[in-house]
Order: structure tokens, then sequence, then C-alpha cells
């Protein structure tokens, strides 16, 4: 599980430090994190409605970028549907 | 990502499933968990007191049993450690 929890940390930093913060992700580092890294996961990933909704619903403080906490709480839903905890 | 994910959830659910509800982690299973899966991430794990100290704290509705999205509340304070998103 370390080395699991480790490539999920490792693979946002990549994403977050592209542009702007290094510990957060804007709506592109967002937009290429979630095509590249959750394609399977995440639906019509390609489409900006969908990212758009992602991240409004992501984004607590609606400053525009994403911690790494509000970022986990994604990934905690898509794991939950992937292990049929809820719907 | 996915793969990382997938990770997650199928050894949640392969400790989950060792007796009682397989949907939920019991105490007993939780510290196998800990003790096998992040041995480096939690100290103290052989300690009982550190894991009823990390089960009261996360098992919010005080059943006893841990769900999924309760542990995941854990696993993201673990990456957030690692990732030195805080302290």
């Amino acid at each position: 599980m370390e080395a699991a929890i480790t490539t999920l940390v490792t693979q946002f930093k990549t994403y977050a430090g592209k542009d702007g913060s290094s510990s957060t992700l804007s709506r592109d580092e967002f937009h290429n994190l979630v095509t590249s890294q959750l394609p399977n996961y995440v639906k019509n990933a390609s489409d900006p409605k969908t990212i758009d909704q992602l991240m409004g619903s992501l984004d607590e403080n609606n400053d525009g970028e994403l911690t790494f906490c509000e970022f986990w709480q994604l990934i905690g839903k898509l794991a939950s549907k992937e292990g049929g905890f809820c719907s």
C-alpha cells in the first residue's frame, strides 16, 4: 500500500508542478492529470464541461486551484466507486 | 494512478474480508492491515494503544468498524504527510 500511496503523491506533484503554484493543480494541470492518469475512471474527460464540473465540485474555497486534500476527495470517490462501496 | 487506486481498494478488501463484514475493517483487521501494509507510515503500529487511538480517531460513528470512506481519510492524511503538504 505504501508504494501505491507514494505513486499518487508523486503523480500529483508532477502535474501540480507544471505551472503556477507547485503544490496545487490549476484547471489546466487538473485537465492534463485526469486525461492522462484517470482515463477509465473519469468519463468524458476530454470534454471541457466535465473538467469544469469536477473542478467546481472539488474546489471548496473556489480559488481555481486544487490542493492535495481537495484532490484526494476525488480519488476517494473514484476508489469507492471502483470498489463497489457506494454508487 | 488508476493502478495505484486499484491496489489500495484491493488491499482494503483483502483485509476487510477476513472476518465479520467483508466491506468494513474490524479492529483486528485494521491492526493486521496497518502492521503489514503501512509499517513505515504508521509509527509504533505494533503497540495496541496506537491502533486503538487511530481507530478511535477514524471511526466516526463509533461502531467498531471502519468503512472504506473512514479508512480513506487515514490514507489521505498519511499521503499528505508523505508529500509534505501538511505537517
